[in-house]
């Protein structure tokens, strides 16, 4: 848990609004299954398989009692699960010394795209997380195959930079 | 400090052998002088200025104090400074609840490339340190303009399956 950020927080978007909220261990079935939501991530072994829940739960007590680390989800008004992400603080010397905010698998359920969602949750990401955190950069990877991502994180005033790239271990 | 890292460590290379060791306060100005020693990270603000050795001072204590990085240093026989880099390990749900471990400020002196020490470095990330921490996936990003380090990571096996995007924050 990142305890400067002020939780949970409702988000406007263009129409209505969601609320952010930290995960807990209740929202194991609905991580799961937004993690698993897409082509990509199916691709890699997220499946959303009773047979990987208790990994994905092991993982999640790892990240919420993290002191470095939010597990965030995003709900409507009817605790409806629409949205995950997940932020990590990096102290580092690059940059002239600059703190990070990595994103990680920011996943959007497939019924809910393109609804601004994403939007209201990046944007809470770069202009209220980051300057809580007292960070100076904010940055994520994205597999390449996901150009609409690209071009939603270009609009965003993200810039693609880098390549990423990715070592499996053993 | 990831103390699950047995420290320090010689690293065998076609020609001789180095010390990978954690860095410490002393090691700043060394540090300073490797972070700064290309045109890409200048062109970011990595000049070595003695008018920002206090934000890299800052910097240093708080990733050497932090349980979840390593700030390293490659030393000769001699005991001077050759390279640099900093490892995060970071729990996560994606990939079946994978834990990570990112490489971040790869910075071998312009004197010393090609001589091996960034391979026998980043062997013993992805041989001896990830196994140590018991992840599954190595990531790092690097400049789309490092062409040359691309090459090299392509080699060890890292797979440049996504792009990097960067937020500046304010």
């Amino acid at each position: 848990m990142l305890s400067a950020l002020t939780l949970p927080v409702d988000l406007a978007m263009r129409s209505g609004h969601i609320t952010l909220r930290r995960a807990d261990e209740s929202d194991l079935p609905a991580l799961m299954r937004l993690l698993s939501d897409d082509p990509i991530s199916a691709s890699r072994g997220d499946l959303a398989s009773d047979a990987d829940a208790a990994a994905y739960r092991a993982a999640l007590l790892n990240v919420t009692a993290d002191p470095a680390n939010e597990l965030l989800i995003a709900v409507d008004a009817a605790q409806h699960p629409l949205a995950t992400m997940q932020l990590t603080r990096i102290p580092g010397m690059a940059r002239r010394g600059a703190t990070r905010l990595t994103v990680e698998a920011v996943r959007v359920s497939s019924d809910q795209r393109s609804a601004g969602i994403g939007t209201a949750m990046m944007r809470w990401v770069t202009d209220v997380a980051a300057p809580a955190l007292d960070v100076s950069l904010v940055q994520l990877t994205s597999d390449e195959a996901r150009t609409d991502a690209h071009r939603f994180y270009d609009r965003l005033g993200f810039v693609g930079s880098h390549r990423g790239f990715k070592y499996p271990v053993g």
